[in-house]
């Protein structure tokens, strides 16, 4: 059982919009994430998803208003809530949780959709 | 939908050993919880529970050796695995994840047992 530092797994990739997978924790997983720039609207028909902000600002666009989160913050976006995340400094660092399958871009597959995230 | 400042949830009690309820995510919860000196060593049949350090030093008591968590740093301890956490420092504050219903004592029920934590 190892202990896992946020810092050093952060520092294994710079690609943005690609989860890390770094946890199990019964039916779900604890990944980690770098955005910059803006994502795509999508939702979780099943799945609620947890944004803890690490390090930048962090902007979630909701069809009721944004919400921006900054470092020790978080929000949970429940499922079938849509949303955009937004980086609104140059780069975001942040732990996901949510159910293993979960899908990066939701209900919206393209180009960003990662089905395999790797795990480090 | 509110963003959590995980630092304001923390000044919002004193007390070591009682988890509050400040999130949920599916069927997992997330908690806070502040704690001070040591715990009893109990275990979990079902559930994992995730243990992330906010401030100070967690040490994790196993039965194959201890694991000392720092901030920005979490471990997991998988069910059915005998833990004991310390607090290393005066106090620890940690940010808890696991399944709603999930006993802070685990299969030991005693006067730190706390069946229903309050919500923040």
């Amino acid at each position: 059982m190892d202990v896992v530092n946020l810092a050093e797994k952060f520092r294994q990739f710079t690609e943005a919009w690609s989860p890390r997978i770094v946890g199990d924790l019964n039916d779900m997983q604890v990944k980690v994430v770098k955005i910059r720039g803006e994502f795509v609207w999508h939702h979780h028909d099943a799945e609620d998803e947890l944004f803890l902000v690490v390090e930048g600002q962090l902007r979630m666009r909701l069809r009721d208003g944004d919400r921006d989160v900054g470092p020790g913050e978080f929000i949970i976006v429940p499922h079938g809530t849509e949303h955009c995340p937004v980086a609104l400094t140059d780069e975001v660092h942040m732990v996901l949780i949510e159910r293993r399958g979960t899908l990066n871009t939701g209900n919206i597959i393209n180009e960003r959709t990662v089905a395999e995230p790797q795990r480090i």
